[in-house]
């Protein structure tokens, strides 16, 4: 029998992040303050920010050390295992080799914990004592939350509504972790209470949650904000995931031909990906890539590049990425964390240079390719990644077609446990697709600031 | 920093589960057929159990070697890490060392699958092709489902209805693993009917569902039933994890001076327990073993040693238990694993040859340990697991009192993500502690037969 799992040890854990804005083929796109439409410098970002984590946002250094705190924490769950997809292949019939990177393996059950201790620490460093962020369905902020409980730091966590209400198992488990969470529009901030006078019953939205994390972070002195996806020093906490990858790749004695992951902001499949790419753009590797998107929200396959905001409210500086519009709101999809309007500005450069492919998948799709995954491989994904388990499998159904070997490399970004009410809907016939909502993205995208 | 996780590779795996039977003090007194109240023989069980299953059940073997196909499906999840916990032994600044074997990581999130996987196996090998099942909270159902999809065999879960109703979530993941699940009492068998009728709103109760199960066994051909603790071939299944283990610690350079387990059944505490058990068997060491079990329901600490039935209703063998009564009810403690009247009788034995020691806690204790344990090791626990961090950390603290070194090890059997409600329900305040319910347990006693 082969090997199912690739396993580093302790002492192979990779040492510093990889920072793809040394090697990307032009410099990226600055982003702009939004009244006067000029490149942004450190001072507009210090007051949300640490003064570390804004400098990884610009650095152009190739290596980045990660503090020996941060590895000491990454240690609880890291290196995770890289598996063979031998049962999955099986059932395909197909002669490519399928590979994973399991991510869920984390305590948080995802891949968002590698950035959430980093951001916490160097907060930490600079003796912030408070942090305040919003989440949607709550991946990211019970990530947060026990990054911020490993590091001493007060959380508060502004939760979407009708998430708070209708997931309340992330919130429990942000609770255990020590954090404040509030269901949001809530009464503690100036936006949330215009919002609720506006409309008592609101069910909150990820643009008015950041609203109000963005307002407690900037009027509180010992307060910071964070976000768990898009900017470029998350992606760049995630690439540890692609150099183990790399390490395990070799423990397997392959390379793979295509290296994929779902992509809402773009922080899981940054992380696999970027290291690989790096052979591409540096050593001329042939490597393919490929991000996974929702049809009901496909920002890289449909938006236009361009300079929009980050948010729905329009507070952040304007970043050039493929948008669908910020003030878009995509279909109730079970993969919340994909319903993005637009992509981390750096996944986008690199579509637009032809070096990623992305493709865009309805979710009924997905939920087969995840009921076949967890029929073979045991693990039940999360929504979000059974995304790029629908590419892979599509990748390998191709090679068989092509009577060809390929070897296919995707992210398992995280573990669907806190999401079986999706798989229940899914089992009764409950799911329905959405078709490309073309008419609200070209409303969406009339506001888009201009130039 | 020193070494966080110990890890094997998949060449490390065991090849072979442990008996203790081969190595006990005395032969194990033998299961007694209720009508004649004579050992009983194979083929009362031949109805019931696979051959093989049976054999496992009375050998005397010291070593039963794990079938390659078995193995293979192991290393899914397997070898399980085995992690020091650092950052708990600072949060209690004691001098005590402590590690757990964390067995979370399977997909199933317990040991369960340690033997369901076996079990599915050997049906499979005799030409089962429908296994019947109970389960209460749903541990052991989605193990066996996960497993009996692997192997191709059809798989009815009979679910206790207000788990069913409760704890909608594991009946989602046997449904993504392809089992049929029906609340029980049930109208699909002639003892589901009848509770029915005389209670049509019943909500069940485990004893019924195993009564369901069974007669589903015994009235089809097709059809075995399978147990997920208490008999000796379960506990000989879970034996890969202390074999695991000992690999593990030899590795850490240290020697456990005290080894911990939750016990409910008994299956997750012999499965750590015994390889080392062998140790001090066979080879004199004076490792110390630890069962923690709940005061609301202490059949170690408490329990009368002698012959009583396995299940609620009545129709198993009887078999030579610490028991508090068959027809006992106990408390509603949030750790459903461990609501179980009797343990399995060679833990029972070994507890009273003086080898095993038991402690019983309440449940409030054991959350304050779970939240301890999630805020620094940043697992979240199974309640039924919190019984065994809260025995390690009171071993940390006795060390700490008394000034000396002690080398704690204890059994992580699974993690906590489909049991926030409870942790809600702690953090809101609304647990409860139940005394030692002693009326009800003599009152239970009244109905254990005589000899």
């Amino acid at each position: 029998m082969s090997t199912t799992k690739f396993i580093l040890s302790e002492n192979e854990l990779p040492e510093s992040w990889y920072n793809i804005a040394a090697d990307l083929p032009e410099p990226p796109a600055p982003p702009l303050n939004p009244g006067t439409k000029q490149p942004i410098g450190p001072e507009d970002l210090a007051p949300l920010f640490p003064m570390a984590l804004i400098g990884q946002e610009v650095s152009a250094e190739r290596y980045i050390e990660i503090p020996e705190e941060v590895r000491d924490a990454y240690r609880l769950y890291r290196p995770s295992p890289l598996h063979r997809a031998h049962r999955l292949e099986k059932a395909l019939d197909t002669p490519a080799h399928i590979y994973y990177k399991n991510e869920s393996v984390s305590p948080a059950g995802s891949h968002k914990p590698n950035t959430a201790i980093a951001q916490a620490y160097y907060n930490k460093q600079e003796g912030v004592t408070r942090i305040a962020t919003e989440t949607g369905a709550g991946q990211w902020g019970s990530a947060l939350a026990m990054a911020c409980n490993f590091m001493g730091i007060e959380l508060k966590v502004y939760m979407v509504r009708v998430s708070y209400e209708q997931k309340p198992y992330r919130r429990s488990m942000m609770q255990v972790w020590g954090a404040d969470v509030v269901p949001s529009p809530s009464p503690d901030t100036q936006a949330g209470r215009q919002m609720l006078e506006q409309d008592p019953e609101s069910p909150g939205s990820l643009g008015m949650a950041i609203s109000e994390a963005v307002e407690d972070a900037a009027t509180r002195d010992d307060t910071k904000y964070s976000l768990g996806s898009v900017l470029n020093h998350v992606l760049l906490h995630q690439t540890i995931i692609g150099q183990e990858a790399i390490k395990q790749m070799e423990q397997a004695g392959e390379e793979p031909d295509v290296v994929i992951g779902c992509a809402g902001g773009g922080s899981n499949y940054a992380g696999i990906a970027f290291p690989f790419m790096r052979r591409r753009l540096a050593e001329g590797a042939k490597t393919r890539f490929v991000a996974a998107e929702p049809e009901a929200c496909p920002s890289l396959t449909r938006g236009e590049y361009r300079y929009d905001f980050g948010d729905t409210a329009g507070m952040t500086p304007l970043m050039k990425v493929h948008t669908l519009g910020h003030t878009f709101v995509p279909p109730g999809i079970h993969a919340g964390g994909l319903r993005y309007h637009a992509m981390a500005p750096l996944i986008c450069q690199l579509y637009d240079d032809g070096l990623i492919e992305a493709k865009a998948y309805h979710q009924i799709a997905c939920f087969d390719a995840a009921v076949q995954f967890a029929r073979t491989e045991g693990i039940i994904p999360a929504p979000e990644s059974s995304h790029a388990i629908r590419a892979a499998i599509g990748e390998a159904l191709e090679a068989k077609e092509a009577g060809e070997s390929r070897v296919v490399l995707f992210n398992l970004s995280g573990h669907g446990y806190f999401d079986m009410g999706s798989y229940d809907k899914y089992f009764a016939g409950e799911l329905q697709d959405y078709a490309y909502p073309a008419e609200a993205v070209a409303e969406a995208m009339k506001a888009v600031p201009a130039l």
